[in-house]
């Protein structure tokens, strides 16, 4: 490193020494549910579970600094492959010291595969047994993912949690379609364990097979019988009903080994979340809290809060009366609505702290409820609550 | 206030005992220069002189929120008349409870007239001997601003400090027309303080006369003659060449009564602080350091860093080594070149801390040469510093 630039990470208090692979401690399972309170050990600390991660697409937690992610408590976050393998490259990442030192983030850090945003976001994308190729959203360029290619460059960028690459096919898609693709995602998983060095990176493999309870069990035969640290539920929340969904994650979960975490990618909202914990739900993401709180859309205790309606002009309350966030503490609905209306940049970092806090409070309330093996109560006192505010 | 409301302002610490008018003690003058040190008294709270104030126009500065401004130690920031009364109105921010109260602001406030808005951004803007008519530059409503309006809004926002409402010709403009100005300058300034109530907020009086230096005499002479605790020198910084306005800024500033505030307003660039300190001028405000953060450039000991440009790709530096803030203390070129390259809208806090961190700190370093008897020596190395960063 050159003279004058930052400390080096052991300077920086990111000296932690733990097994360079993840491992899930269970530690109670709920008396009436099937809910689950855990810890996930990984070289960056331990992760109380379940919990919401929140998603650093860019590298970046839209909205928030570290400093802001330290004080809501959040000890694992995400990074996208897709998008930083575009900006800036993971070159460029790996030179500087890997994707932990690069945003400054010494909590725990998880990376998707880049498969779901090559299928969603991608331009001219072609699918193949080798792999995918595609256009940069962003530029047009031309890129291929492969699953050792998908690996390699999340080594590179060196989360404690990488993603196995695997094909994400709408929930609803037709029987046929969905078995050939769950079997080029099991050939994709065997690809990417080949190409996997077990060092600081543990790899988790992505069960599919949509709302085909057989199509599901098979695939998740197949995944688990690889020995991995953890499992993925993938191909939920693309399309289908909640209900749908809930009942699909319910069937699903309990496939999976009791020993290892269980991670629903991509899910959802507060009511997925508290719905799926119950199914043995370990870990969740989702761009939800970030990108409503961008749009003026607030999680609350009361329900949904729209931030631009007419009726929180005057309005003196904060945004939750229940919320002990930083925004909550400080302004009312009127102040943040006039940010909001005049699209004061600030606003976004304050709406994204309610909302991240929201959410993270939410896992947090869920934990002890596990504890005191009151789940159930804790869903049905959920479902009680009212669907917009006063 | 409602149940459920945000805690009143005295149980948010906001309880600060103080005179309702804001006093200037004069600790010390510089040995060799005019420079001056010195304290503002204001019922929230007392501030080391010279000092530079963040702008915060709507109610907000641009990308960071009290706590930020709390940890860079700015103890007072700028509200704007103009943009105040368009969005959200002076009637609900006073509904409820003022400016302080409205933004969750308890350090010392200053409003501008809104006149200096209404001559650059309104627009079918007409100027009679009664005031000012214009149409929003937002939606184009019609709205009117004379000196009675103005003292009447800026009493109701409820800042320590307010500002007459003057004309503000470029400093360029002919004899004539600067000369007519000022008379009718003159004249509002009278009307304001007949509106003034003389309770929670300070009227400032404003000096105008542009580069004619004996124009500058008569108006200091008329606007002095009106016993006000701060006067003001406007008409900078609108047009003129530095050296012009630096020469001018010497000038005007010896006609200011020497047991009062100086405020020099909308100055300026880094070297224009520290040159105008050294006339004794001992208020700053400038939307340079938070405008600029937003389009990446960057004010650091080294010169101006435009975060942009690819030699900062790699470049594990922070902005500026001498840097204390936390963006310096946390986050290299290249990660905060990556941000503003995405987009990514917390960038914007993290270059808007380190530019005004940058404003205050220099304030502080003027403070303590003045201290020293050393401002002159000051100033030296100041001007021998680099322009851009190695």
């Amino acid at each position: 490193m050159s003279d004058g630039g930052l400390p080096a990470p052991e300077q920086r208090g990111d000296q932690r020494v733990a097994p360079a692979l993840v491992r899930y401690e269970l530690l109670h399972v709920d008396a009436s549910t099937g809910a689950r309170r855990g810890r996930l050990h990984t070289p960056h600390g331990t992760i109380e579970t379940p919990v919401f991660m929140p998603v650093g697409t860019l590298g970046s937690v839209k909205g928030v600094a570290p400093d802001d992610l330290g004080t809501l408590g959040a000890g694992i976050i995400l990074g996208n492959t897709y998008h930083l393998m575009l900006r800036p490259g993971e070159a460029l990442i790996g030179a500087l010291g890997g994707l932990h030192r690069f945003i400054s983030w010494d909590g725990a850090l998880l990376t998707d595969s880049g498969g779901f945003q090559v299928y969603s976001l991608a331009e001219m994308r072609k699918i193949t047994e080798e792999g995918a190729t595609f256009q940069s959203h962003v530029d047009g360029s031309k890129h291929a993912l492969t699953p050792e290619r998908s690996v390699e460059i999340q080594e590179v960028l060196g989360a404690d949690v990488i993603m196995a690459f695997d094909e994400c096919p709408p929930a609803l898609s037709e029987r046929p379609y969905m078995e050939a693709s769950m079997a080029r995602t099991t050939r994709w998983l065997h690809r990417c364990v080949k190409a996997w060095h077990r060092q600081r990176s543990s790899l988790f493999g992505i069960v599919q097979g949509g709302l085909y309870e057989d199509l599901r069990k098979r695939h998740a035969e197949e995944v688990c019988a690889v020995d991995l640290p953890g499992y993925a539920l993938g191909g939920f929340a693309v399309g289908e009903e909640p209900a749908q969904m809930h009942a699909g994650v319910a069937h699903s979960a309990a496939l999976l080994p009791k020993d290892k975490p269980r991670y629903l990618m991509g899910v959802g909202m507060p009511l997925d979340l508290v719905t799926c914990v119950g199914a043995g739900i370990d870990l969740f993401d989702c761009v939800l809290p970030t990108r409503n709180a961008r749009n003026g859309l607030l999680f609350t205790s009361e329900g949904r809060l729209i931030l631009k309606n007419a009726r929180y002009t005057r309005d003196e309350r904060p945004l939750d009366p229940a919320c002990a966030c930083y925004t909550c503490r400080t302004f009312s609905r009127a102040y943040l609505r006039h940010l909001f209306n005049a699209q004061e940049v600030v606003v976004n970092r304050l709406t994204t702290i309610h909302n991240l806090y929201f959410f993270l409070a939410l896992m947090a309330e869920a934990r002890k409820a596990i504890e005191g093996d009151r789940y159930a109560g804790f869903v049905k006192d959920f479902l009680a609550r009212p669907q917009t505010p006063p």
